[in-house]
């Protein structure tokens, strides 16, 4: 996961993929200022245990997000921080599964369509946090 | 390296840190249109040989310059995209050593201050090519 800390963040869903979800309109596009912004690859070593995975990262996020101060969350599907990228429908579900823990939580969460080409656009806020990288590494056991 | 393909990007220093570069003031910010972001990490696998590791990430800009067929180049150091990331004085040789090269081969290319904290904006183009990953490994003779 790459956190971005953005003073504003857009994107616009313009073209599915093969392995798109269904959207409705309105989930299209997205603009939002002063969020924390989580670009997300997931693994295919992320397979062995996606609930795990998933838990751990709603846990990242949520200890940044309260370390920033920041208003909201958006998640977004983006499979080139990796060469080794999991199945499409295993990185769909694990970022579903974190979107809803985040929900639960009571946080103001966006997620960009998965599986959608989008144009996006950023503004990110420079300080010495704004930007980080987390990653997930399972338990052997 | 993570590859960009953006239809505008903006780029301000706005604070040193210890290691950050001499720069004059009009290369403390830039702003392009149409060109290909280069968000750089160097790995401290690539100190081995870090002329290697310059003369293979020109080829691979290079390479998806022309593929894209855009109209310049901006190299970011950025050490987010790897948890091993090298010490900063060869990443700073190698990504000067790649500015060097790609000018010389006439390029239009900007090169964002190593070693301060900045502020960027980006909007990008998101066609299916417009995000990519490179990683480059040594050969290991």
């Amino acid at each position: 996961m790459l956190f971005i800390h953005c003073d504003y963040f857009f994107y616009s869903a313009t073209k599915p993929t093969k392995v798109a979800e269904k959207i409705s309109e309105e989930c299209k596009s997205c603009a939002v200022k002063d969020v924390l912004v989580v670009f997300i690859t997931v693994e295919k070593i992320d397979e062995k245990n996606y609930e795990e995975v998933a838990f751990r990262g709603v846990k990242e996020i949520v200890e940044m997000f309260n370390r920033l101060g920041v208003k909201g969350l958006v998640l977004f599907p983006f499979v080139h921080l990796s060469e080794e990228a999991g199945k499409p429908e295993i990185a769909r579900k694990i970022i579903e599964e974190m979107y809803n823990q985040l929900k639960n939580l009571n946080y103001t969460v966006y997620k960009a369509p998965f599986g959608w080409e989008k144009i996006f656009s950023l503004t990110s806020k420079g300080h010495p946090l704004a930007e980080s990288l987390r990653i997930i590494r399972l338990s052997k056991s």
